[in-house]
Formats: structure tokens, C-alpha cells, sequence
């Protein structure tokens, strides 16, 4: 279940409660592009920043809206007691699967990590992606630390961070990994303007934050690649080298796309949890400049 | 109010609950030994664990056994939203003053930074103390924000991480940082191993972790340097070297000091809140034996 174009939609909010409606909407879009599971909760759907009501929402609100399409529902947390009973809300929610990064506030040790996956698979009943993600977790994972987990019971998917932009150092990283980790478990990216160089890689799926915006751009990617035409899901994804200039630009991807959000009308603005702002001003307009010429507005 | 020795107890646990008796009995132990301050909720109270109730109840818990030694409450979290509840929770409570660090998931800009204190500063009745903690907030302040933080309404000291070894360069980072503050935000230090450094330097204050549980030692070493004796604290924080050397060994101070209370039987074990492990094995036998030389056991 957790190949091909994972879709991660925003959380949108509109003053200090989430836009039920808007949030129902993208999953629609979504549905409506096919995609082939769509993930909410992830950092693009700003999990960290909501509480345990709030995420119990969005996941049964998700899972009514996303018909026969896969739900994949994050259950990260700082303690492992929440994540526990995240997992509890999510499994009763009825998601095809679960999300859990080793979300951090004091550095974490490996043996740490390793015990609050333990503990978490233990006691699942659906299959869970492991989500790695340095830049807001502040944890890296060794190949080998990936290799114990990914041997517990239930882990289905790693979701993996940038790699070398190189195709041949890149193929080198992910094959490395994969001879760590049990032939059933997937491998996918997360980071969007990489994509196409993992997926052409051998990586299965794409755990995509534009996905969950522009289904359609990136299906046309993901397609691609898996069917095996490599050039043509790198000229695809050189298109949007601007739009990845701006994720670079904007410390990642969030605030990018949740202004494009609010400038496609699809969200209020703002549409961030406060502190976390939209694009104001110049960079804003450099943003709409780049939806445009994309053909993406 | 915000100068001398503010000690900074732990929260413990026993299972997954707050061990509340083993909580105040450390407050008593600061209040007995005369700290000018008690800091709860810090990093080292585990604030970043605990759900909004927990906090509330450690924050009634502290000020109602800490007779009159003002109660600094630390009102952190990722969310604008939970700062403003937790400001009024804590006010609602009696403390003396707040304490609040940029906690960060997404990477947070200057920008939201400034607007989180200011949205804080405005509401509140009370001071608040800046907490500047990079390695668990991954947030670095500069100086010129400290400068246009330190200016709003309310802010009466900023809690900063530690400083160059060298006494003329603590010396010069902290003239530096004084020249853009207001006269009457004091400035404190919280790394423990450059208390002294910085004491001596002409901070007022000292946010200390050892301090939550060795008050004497900590207040042994804040007497000295703010009575001008500058050699007998650098002397007396030089001998507790073995001590600081397990803080860098072991990423910090926490699971240091929270594996010390386990083996001075003023918490239960484990006592962190889980992921978070304390010491085992040779590491545990590491620090039992240091407490012993150093004669804190």
C-alpha cells in the first residue's frame, strides 16, 4: 500500500480553529486526481502544532472524505505516552496506516528512538512508515538504526529525506539502505525536489508535499519514473526547479505552500498556526510570480 | 527579582504520572537551603512532556510549597495559542514571574520569533524572563533580537546559554549582548559548567540545573562571584569538572541530574518521561561515583 504518490495535505486554519471545510476539500481534490494514499498529520499538515482532539478530527474527517484511497495518519509526539494514544485514535479512525517521526526536545539517543518504536509496533494493528526528517525532528538515523526498526513488526515504509542530487550517488544511498532493511518494507522520499531523482533511484514511493497541493503535477512524476522513463520525470520535476527555489529559500517547504494555498483561494489567509506565518510582502509576490509561470495558479 | 540563584527542579515520574510528592519535597529542599528563586517547568522540568493540566498542577504544587521564594514558571510550547493559555495558567497560579523559549518544529525566523514575545508580552501581568536554549529549541537568537525583545513591556531577563571559556571573552560577549538591552533586564546564564565564567563576568543571575538539586553547591558558587570573589567561584565550579564532563558526555544536563536524583532516592526510577531514558550500566556507575568523590551523594 505505501508506494507510488503519497499526497500530504495542509491543516488549514482559519483564526485559531482548523477550516473543516477547506481541510475536506484538498482531501477531495486529492481523491479526485487519484492519488495513491494521501497522508495527513505530517509536518505539511502541522501536526506538531495541534492537540490530541484537534488531530482526532483531522483524521476521521480525512478518512470520510478519502473514499477507497489509503489514509496514513501521523501519530508523532514528544512522549511516548501520546504517541501511544495517538495510535489508538488513529487505528479507531479507521487509517490504512500511521506515521511516526522521533519528534525531539532534548537530543535524542539511538536507543531511545529505538525503544519508542518498539513500543509503538507492539501495539499496532496497521502498518507504519518511518518518518525521517532531520530538519524539524533534529534526529539522524544511522542505516543501521534503520535496519533494526525496520525489522519490528508492522513497519511497512520508511520515508527518507533528501538524498545526493547525483543519479549515481543517489542509486548508491538508497541501496545501501535497502540492504539493511526486509525486502517487504518500502522506501520513499520526502523531499519534493528530489523526488524524481529517488524515485528513478528504485525508491517506491513519494511522500509529497506538492502532492498535497498540485496532485496532478505530481502524478505525472511519480508515473513517469515508476514506468520506468527516467528523463522524462527529471524534466518534469527541472520544471519546478523556481518552485524549489523557494523551498529553499523559505527553510523548506510549509510556508510555500501554504501561501500557495491561500493564493489559489483553497485556504483562509492565514492559514498557519501562529508563530509559523505565511509569505508577506515580496516574497509573497515571487511566489504568485512563479504559480503563474508554472502554470500552478 | 530575576537575579542570583534561580534553581531549576526536576519533574519526576513514577510510571507515567507526575510523582508529586517527590516534587515538592524538592522544592522544600531549595526553599530550606535559601535559593533566590525556583525555576519550574524549565527543560529540566520536562516541560516540553507535559500535557496543559500537568503544568498547571506543577505550577500550583511549587508555589504553594515554596513559601516566599518567588516561583518562575516556564510557559513554553509550539503554538502561540498554548504560550497565551499557559501565560494565564500561570498567572492564575501566583507566579512571581514566566519564563518562555522559542520552541521550535518548523525552523522559526526572526520575524516569528518577535512576534511570539510580543504577542505574550502584552497580555501578561507579570515579568518574563527570555529563554535562549539553541539545543533544544534550535532556534539562535541574535543579539540584535534579544535587543529588540528585551525592549517590550515585561521582559525583565534573558536566560542565555553558555559563553566562551575564556573570562575576558564572557566578559566581552556579555558587555556586547548588555549594550542593546534595556539597564533593567538583568541577563543569566544556564550552562552550568560557565556559571561561574559568566557570574563573574557581571551577570546577575544564574538559571541553574545543578541548583535544583545541590543548591548548595550551586549557591556556594553564586555567593562567591556576586560578592566579588571572583577565583573562590572559579575554584569552586572548577572542582565539579567530573560533573560537567558526563553533561557533555551525555548530550546536556538532564539525564545527568534526573539519574542523580534516582540514586539520592528523591525520585523513583526511571523518573524522565519516556522516550527519555536516564543513565544505565557503567554510565549509571559513572555518575554514582562522581557524586561520591564530589561529595554531593
Amino acid at each position: 500500500m505505501l508506494t507510488g504518490l503519497s499526497a500530504f495535505p495542509l491543516t488549514p486554519l482559519n483564526k485559531d480553529a482548523i477550516d473543516e471545510a477547506a481541510f475536506v476539500h484538498l482531501v477531495e481534490r486529492l481523491v479526485a486526481a487519484g492519488v495513491d494514499s494521501i497522508g495527513v498529520l505530517g509536518s505539511t499538515g502541522s501536526y506538531a502544532y495541534l492537540g490530541h482532539a484537534e488531530r482526532a478530527r483531522i483524521a476521521r474527517l480525512a478518512v470520510q472524505s478519502a473514499g477507497n484511497v489509503p489514509v496514513i495518519v501521523g501519530i508523532s509526539a514528544l512522549r511516548t505516552r501520546d504517541v501511544l494514544a495517538l495510535a489508538e485514535d488513529a487505528e479507531a479512525t479507521g487509517a490504512s496506516a500511521v506515521l511516526l517521526a522521533p519528534m525531539s526536545y532534548q537530543p535524542l539517543t539511538d536507543a531511545e528512538v529505538f525503544g519508542l518504536y518498539q513500543a509503538v509496533t507492539t501495539r499496532l494493528s496497521v502498518p507504519l512508515c518511518v518518518y525521517d526528517n532531520p530538519g524539524t525532528t533534529h534526529f539522524t538515523f544511522s542505516d543501521e538504526l534503520h535496519g533494526r526498526i525496520a525489522a519490528l513488526p508492522n513497519v511497512a515504509s520508511i520515508k527518507i529525506p533528501g538524498v545526493p542530487a547525483e543519479p549515481a550517488a543517489a542509486r548508491e544511498r538508497v541501496e545501501r539502505l535497502r540492504a539493511l532493511v526486509p525486502p517487504e518494507v518500502t522506501i520513499g522520499v520526502s523531499g519534493d525536489a528530489f523526488a524524481a531523482t529517488v524515485l528513478n533511484a528504485g525508491c517506491e514511493a513519494w511522500y509529497s508535499v506538492i502532492g498535497g497541493l498540485f496532485p496532478e503535477t505530481a502524478l505525472a512524476i511519480t508515473r513517469a519514473a515508476r514506468a520506468g522513463d527516467a528523463e522524462e520525470a527529471q524534466r518534469l520535476s527541472t520544471r519546478l526547479e523556481p518552485l524549489w527555489a523557494l523551498f529553499r529559500r523559505h527553510g523548506g517547504s510549509l510556508r510555500v505552500v501554504a501561501t500557495a494555498a491561500e493564493l489559489l483561494g483553497l485556504a483562509e489567509s492565514p492559514c498557519l498556526p501562529l508563530p509559523l506565518k505565511t509569505l508577506e510582502g515580496e516574497s509573497r509576490q515571487a511566489l504568485a510570480a512563479v504559480l503563474e509561470e508554472l502554470e500552478l495558479a
